[in-house]
């Protein structure tokens, strides 16, 4: 077996278990013996490009257990999106480096930087394997089941809707939520498995996958404040109309308010409360109603501290792991994809190696079975994909019950 | 001993813990023999008002124990002050139903609540006890050395910034997150707790007890951002200026755009992200900086299902009880107090009766020995005062370390 030089590196959004699966990497990789070294890219292409190595080869298990556990990417990340010149310059790098394998651990993004990274490879005849390594907490890669990160954000999602839907209950009123999701809505959907009993909420949820306009998005809360005297509501940052148009462009239109654009010229939906904000000013306006909250997730649900899932846990350590492996015993290009075995009853994860292309630049969104004809819910058949996911400390509500006590006096308005 | 009838309720914004406080009353009333009956009021002293109770003197204690592990008030809460008139109402239901003690978990509000009842009982000549039961996550209690459900929000708020301050690190820039607090800091300066190393974040910290100008906030994460290529920012929500202009009203007329106000005419603080990205927007313009975000923590550090700290659930299970047993065996009226036992090494809370007068309608802020000179982070005091608080189970993280490769290429920019 020919000497090998393993490369990793962490790009994009960092999630709650991106660690597990760069941990997985390096130990699989310390159980080749003709491993020379494995390093870590500093922020991911960026650290490929300035040569901003550091040595894991040798690094404390221990040390690197608890930095598994640790949510973020721990070598740093990056929103660079490399181009052939980018490329080819890292490709410099990697030969100078004698870098045999390199693996990229990231979204769409990050999977077409492989595929381009490959191709410069094969072109200059330098022999590389890349593999793509999934994570993403949208879940929107295709030819994956869900990707590694997106269960513990679910979870996240899950655990804050159920907490504010008690708190609604027990001060009634309107509570709107923003959770992330341009074009995939499954991290909004999550919120569907906040629900233990009947009534509980969320009570709507939207999704970018369908059209919303807002006298609909407000005949549903009206509706469901009149039956319950309450309602939670569920809003992916991407929700926009039947032509494409961000719904948070057409509210600040409406209050004559501006939105702020990214440097692509993408109206900003992250890193903002905008949306959340116009959409309690709506209801309080038009329904006249007078308790009126919102709260936009923001960066609370890529980032806290203390909210995995062990399945998301330990999917992800595999990844990790089986990439190292294709990559090492089988000399494997491509991208590492999360499926489940359907023909074994319960939830059973299953790894497969799929070709960069199936992947790369493309975005999955929900399926129209996970979506509600109504398009304001999620259907069972999405409780049932997620539930598995979540792991097993998922947090029970319980509601006071209790035997009414018979009025002694008339009751007083 | 004479039969006893206990009426609990409870009022304001739920907390993680308060329905521990709940059945920590319940249990301990149904270890009395006398006990005639323990009620629960739905939604506090409205409840009251329109007798709307449920028993719970025979309750399954299996399902109580569920409920007191299930945060937001289990009962309902209200937002109503009752004043004398509505007090008197109250009275006529309570004596309708034989009521011998009233329990009332709450702020500051609702202990003046008791106040006015109690006296109101007295000028009318029905014997009756009233004990209130602290509860805040504002921590803003006087003579309390904290109050029960502040512990669990700054759990909260610690894994959020320990968490935000991790993906700062990994995609560096300027994050911003606003925290509870009109008047108390408290809960914003529970962000120091997510610091484990040097030049971890958050790197500022501003309260409301301190005057702030945003030229000097400005400055402020100029200086960090320079320093550390990065910078994470606590802001009390209540943040203003040496007038009292709350920082959020002095931005908004910069840009021209209103403020709500709630009913009381106040600049609504709460359920809004409009000083998040208010401040963003200023980093970004006035300091050029590009990566700026913004989050508010609203509803998710008060109801986010999943975050206790056992401390505090064990305090707040113990104030309910405590409050019992005063009532029931002593007769008395007033407040339950949690103090700390200064005398024995270690953290020992314990608990004491102090007058109704003491607390009601009172607000208690930060000392002075917790905030630091310049007014931009907390003291070792306060760290110090608030890390036994946070229980047991304080997620830990690791950063990556590594010997740095040594480049082989020059470093290309």
């Amino acid at each position: 077996m020919s000497p090998v030089k393993l490369l990793i590196a962490q790009g994009g959004g960092p999630t709650a278990v991106i660690n597990q699966s760069l941990v997985g990497a390096v130990l699989a990789a310390r159980a080749f013996p003709n491993l020379q070294a494995v390093y870590g890219a500093r922020h991911g292409v960026r650290g490929v490009l300035h040569e901003d190595f550091v040595d894991l080869t040798g690094e404390d298990i221990n040390h690197l257990e608890r930095v598994a556990a640790t949510p973020a990417s721990a070598l740093g990340s990056t929103r660079d999106k490399p181009d052939e010149a980018y490329c080819l310059q890292m490709l410099e790098v990697i030969k100078a480096h004698g870098i045999t394998h390199f693996l990229y651990i990231g979204g769409n993004d990050s999977s077409d930087t492989v595929r381009i990274l490959m191709e410069q490879a094969a072109r200059s005849g330098h022999e590389l394997a890349g593999l793509h390594i999934p994570k993403t907490i949208d879940n929107d890669l295709m030819g994956n089941d869900h990707t590694p990160g997106f269960p513990s954000a679910a979870k996240f999602v899950a655990q804050a809707f159920a907490g504010a839907d008690l708190y609604n209950a027990a001060l009634p009123g309107v509570y709107v939520a923003v959770v992330m999701g341009r074009h995939a809505g499954f991290l909004t959907a999550a919120s569907a498995l906040a629900r233990q009993g009947v009534d509980d909420g969320p009570h709507l949820i939207y999704l970018p996958e369908r059209a919303l306009d807002i006298d609909r998005f407000l005949a549903d809360v009206k509706a469901v404040h009149e039956r319950l005297g309450r309602c939670v509501v569920a809003v992916s940052e991407g929700v926009h109309d039947t032509s494409g148009v961000p719904l948070i462009s057409q509210l600040a239109q409406r209050r004559g308010a501006g939105v702020e654009r990214d440097a692509h010229g993408n109206v900003q939906l992250s890193g903002t409360g905008a949306l959340a904000d116009l959409l309690c000013e709506e209801i309080k306006a038009r329904l006249g109603i007078k308790r009126v909250r919102g709260d936009t997730f923001g960066y609370l649900q890529r980032s806290f501290l203390g909210c995995v899932s062990d399945v998301d846990a330990r999917e992800a350590r595999d990844v990790g792991a089986v990439a190292v492996r294709l990559a090492l015993k089988h000399g494997a290009t491509g991208s590492v994809a999360v499926r489940r075995d359907s023909t074994v009853p319960g939830y059973v994860s299953e790894y497969a190696l799929q070709p960069l292309e199936a992947v790369a630049a493309k975005t999955r969104v929900m399926e129209d079975a996970f979506i509600n004809a109504a398009g304001n819910d999620v259907t069972p058949a999405f409780v049932d994909y997620l539930r598995p996911l979540l792991g097993s400390a998922l947090p029970q509500a319980e509601r006071l019950r209790g035997r009414a006590v018979a009025k002694r006096l008339k009751p007083q308005e």
